[in-house]
């Protein structure tokens, strides 16, 4: 923000969502108001100021009737007030990303929490400045600002600084999220190591066992006797068994 | 909070345990109170002010001998004293999840704890609000407010202020248990572990010996051994008991 | 503290170690002292103020010379010692642990670790309220309290800052040998899987080419040569020989 | 810093990206300016300051009418700026490594994500230094330094702020990216470890089940049978068609 | 630091390396100076102050011509550069420690890590006393300490400061290690996963189709056949490749 006297300039950034990609855009907004006008520039064509223009072109409300001032501070208001829907939109994704951490944990996962980190990273940045701009204008002594736009300002701020606080909740939360995700994967492993586990320590053994008995001395007394085949069985069938109750004891099964 | 002159205007969050579903929820309660009376608006029937309504009813008590500013410190007492209730609870739940954290890793463990996590950010969002509230009508002038009021408006501050802090402690047990659960997982994980390579090391060489004398040569002298098929035996004992040594000296068993 | 005019009161939390249970107790002592006379209440009978009882009797020191204030002073004075031996003994027990966690990382040592920061946090909680005491007290203009007390009292609370200093480095340290206890699980699995993939590596292969020659085809050349079964046991020397040759290379042996 | 009254003495670190090794070098320049002279020291030569010459050659721009602090700003100013174009490049690398983090988590990654860090060390550690000189400069009464250099030096000192918080944000990402290098490896290990679980599970029991008609008991009923050799491949057929089902219920297909 | 009118007493605590044990030891000092004399006392005999002693003798510096303060400044520096050499030697053990811990995670690292560590934490207690003695110094009206030596206290205080930023430095450096540590051993982990994997996946069907040729019935076609044999070969090369192929794929190989 600069003050110059005769008008006042604002640089801003504007965060909307692109319906299609589903992606945070950003851009720059510039601002530059006097006695009794307001200029904006935009880069793109964004249909953000749509709501004030109607209210205008209604000619309800209050801004008509207000100075110039008035008129920038309800702008910067619609830029505000775009930061809760997308606060609210991300809230949301957190939200849907950490009801399934817990019970699937995919990579998908983690790429979604990579993306809403990098995503808050941004929003985190161009809210600053906001603030500092916001702040700035509250403070000044320009008589551009008239009392009671500075009441309203005053609103914008406590509006930014809620902003601020969500941005932390939300960051704090998707840090959290990683050690669940972290946690949750390390759960699935175990799941998988005892499955092997129980599979291999059960049929190892047996496998030793009929090895032993394929082998091809010409002297195994064990392969003439008459009850050998069935003997073998019923020592599998006790390995097994009795594998089967260790692990049940370890509360694997 | 804001002050009309007349009469000074609340907004506060009540949090109460709903009994069937044993979740927290969340209500809003709005005070109006000026010279001689005290408005309250909820949205849902809560009985939770009822035990100030016995205590004006039975006629015992200070609130009916003193003015409307009281009986709205009462009944923003009793709101805190609802947190500290709700506190308790979570703190119990706590502990219950961090005793058997340890001995039994469970997802539903990390469930909960994701769960009490959610529910501490919600906690710690609707006291804010209640601080800003209590110090605002503390420092206040407005002439609604007297001077006893405001000593007992200060005990109220340092309660809400004892229960940030005991959000705060919750808030570190909690993640810290995060990382108790992801140490007690890979701990699972590694006696699991050795379980498997015990067992795949004793017997994967011994399945190989076996394997060995179940070949079809034509010439292998061994088979035609006398003592062949009790050599391999005594291989096999020897073999497994070194393995078995090797592993309680390395302390896995 | 309330300060009374006529007589100042405190609430204090004693912290003490059972002999037996090797636990600490917290239990909470009331002093009350005015012009000339200290009253003290406590829950259950500890010997903790015994070494000042001693200090009266023999007439000794300069308790018996000094007013009320310095008496409250001195009793004060043992709770925050009583503070010292506790957290000494914490340290040892903090530094028997990490002396073995690195070589022996058991679950009975994350155990402990999770209760040394439970009394971590219970110790934390109830030097809090000491601080405020002291401080309270140091501050005030009470006629009840001498110059030469508050002196004594300054060190009081330069004792209870060190306190709260150690306390919070004893919690990094604690914090920390979550993270080394993690990393060293994680390097014993580590190592449980080189032996068992060592094992795997090699002996899977062999056991398919014994497995080869267990076949009962009618006409497998190699069944009748010569020197079939030695060159098996010269492809099973080559093979595990280069095996153990890649394993040594790859620094797992 | 220093003021020596007639001059002002200034140790600075230049940071500059070596063309060739990729690194960041660090080199030390001392400025000296006094009414109408600015000396500068560097060990190495650099072309860092040519921009400035250039501009002085041209007789363009306002270096040459303005006073020595003004150079001795320009000069200052270059250096901060080539702190911006490290840390494009730096935040480039981080958001590259990033990109590929989740789908190729190597340990190269690792190893490029552990420069990134010692780098950002000695950025934060040479930055701090020029904020100090900066703004000592700023606040200095010298009579060497002019109004209009004031403001000025009020704009480096902005940017020396944004350059410490887009160092404290590259820094928070490279923490985050570490969390998400180890999910990820975590991730990639699962999936080893359902293959090997998979094959394992399927075959340790159909080698058992071949190996049992492998035993050379002269009283095995089921080799003599007409259809026992057919039934064996519909038992294997059975049992892992079913260990399919199963692992496709717990989605590792 | 305690000001007694005629003499200024000061505790401080020496850090030096001892030669041998190549450990921190760590010492205190006692200085009581006063108008013209300076007492310094120590436990053990240590040549840290033979620089200063050097000085004096050689009658070169200014040492000889200044107050006792002076003295006592030139004393403490001594100490605060001990400091800085403590500092760069562990900085070099912890570059040397980080340098080969991606490619070389050993638990003797880990060990190494933990140590560091906890002479960091020694560091930080003995430094905080330092800061407040030269703090209290240099703040202090007495006397006995002239403008001149304020001015090098000023600088002493400044290096502690800078020592304090530098443990804060390495502090955050090893905690960031454990974190490389452990994400490099789970990508060890990983490595060896994916060879066991390899193996096992590969040679675990295989020993299965010849163990089902190993089998004795009677009536086996297959056996019979007079390309059975080398058709069994064949299937074992289209299984081993088309595995490979899959690793291949994969990128595990």
């Amino acid at each position: 923000m600069e003050d110059f006297g005769n008008y006042v300039f604002i640089v801003l950034k504007i965060l909307y969502y692109e319906g299609k990609a589903n992606r945070i855009l950003t851009e720059q907004v510039s601002l530059i108001f006097g006695q009794n006008f307001v200029i904006s520039f935009q880069e793109k064509e964004l249909n953000i100021f749509n709501s004030v223009r109607e209210i205008i072109k209604s000619g309800k409300g209050r801004i008509r009737r207000m100075g110039a001032d008035y008129l920038a501070y309800a702008l910067m208001d619609t830029i505000v007030d775009n930061y809760f829907i997308i606060l609210e939109r991300l809230g949301e994704k957190i939200g849907d990303i950490e009801e399934d951490l817990v019970a699937n944990p995919t990579p998908e996962a983690l790429k979604a929490i990579q993306n809403l980190k990098r995503e808050m990273i941004l929003l985190r940045k161009s809210v600053w400045p906001l603030r500092e701009v916001v702040s700035g204008l509250e403070r000044s002594d320009s008589l551009l600002i008239h009392d009671y736009t500075d009441i309203h300002l005053r609103d914008v701020y406590d509006h930014i600084i809620q902003i601020i606080d969500t941005i932390e909740t939300l960051r704090e939360m998707l840090s959290g999220m990683l050690d669940i995700y972290i946690s949750s994967i390390s759960n699935r492993t175990n799941e998988i190591m005892k499955i092997l586990t129980i599979m291999a320590t059960i049929f190892i053994p047996l496998t030793f066992i009929v090895g032993v008995y394929g082998m091809n001395f010409e002297y195994m007394p064990e392969l003439k006797w008459r009850w050998g085949y069935p003997v073998v069985w019923v020592i599998i069938m006790v390995v097994s068994v009795s594998m089967l109750v260790y692990f049940r004891r370890k509360k694997w099964l």
